[in-house]
């Protein structure tokens, strides 16, 4: 991670925000990371204070899409029933997208833990993008999608995938 | 479809778009249709046209991410090479957040067509997000993410699913 993080910063200079733009992209981390600390406290009313009443999510799980808070509140409570840890929250190549009232983040994200059903260790790095509006002064989430890909030979989700260097290019 | 065609009519009704905002819209259409259309033509450097050189994408298929358009460039033309025949455009459930150089627009998209290697039929429905800046006047897309969802069970792709009103409740 230890790379991974120094890439990152690197990326934030050559863009050479401004002071606004770092701002934002401050206040788009601590949503990041205060959904990853509610989700490891199962605080399901914290979490869903980030999303906009009409978000519109695309979950790892069906649906295909989830309208609205009040239907993806479902999503987030499965998965925080699913699990007996959470582990802490570690993201990579994080890349923000800025322009007024709009902002895009997107990152590669590692989510660790255990599942309550199999006592399984989940270890596996997925793919994040999230849009945010500022309504009102405050940003909130309006569209997510989350997944990992697929193998197309087994049709298998791809769970052992890492942002190592070498494979990105 | 004619549901959903209703919908999303509807849904840009209630926004009432400014003059501008259906301009981009237009224009973001015109990028998703004119790439299923190369796509369809087999026309690789078409698709790619779209693209910023700098693009991130999170597709279907490994690895995690692809950076840079000459990387993605592989997947299109695995993706291209794998399909005897590809079916018409048609995607439902678009939304669209636009500010200034900033556009993103998401969508459920239907995946038609033949793959070569079994003649196997593909009808498969798939979520998509795509982020695009306008450079110089051009609109580009600089992100964008494709997936279906897994089944938690089997860890299987979901192929099978369909946008209809009882689904995203």
């Amino acid at each position: 991670m230890e790379q991974l993080n120094r890439e990152q910063e690197q990326s934030k200079k050559s863009k050479m925000p401004t002071g606004d733009q770092q701002d934002v992209e401050a206040q788009l981390i601590e949503i990041v990371e205060g959904i990853n600390a509610a989700f490891r406290e199962k605080d399901i009313e914290k979490i869903m204070s980030y999303y906009a009443k009409d978000v519109v999510a695309f979950d790892m799980m069906p649906p295909l899409e989830f309208n609205g808070v009040d239907s993806y509140r479902k999503a987030w409570q499965i998965g925080m029933d699913g699990m007996s840890e959470t582990g802490p929250f570690e993201d990579a190549h994080r890349h923000f997208h800025i322009s007024g009232d709009l902002a895009v983040m997107h990152s590669l994200c590692h989510m660790t833990g255990t599942l309550k059903k199999n006592n399984q260790k989940i270890d596996s790095w997925a793919r994040y993008t999230g849009v945010f509006e500022n309504r009102g002064g405050k940003w909130l989430i309006t569209h997510e999608q989350f997944s990992v890909p697929i193998d197309m030979e087994s049709e298998k989700a791809m769970w052992n995938l890492k942002p190592e260097k070498g494979m990105m290019q």
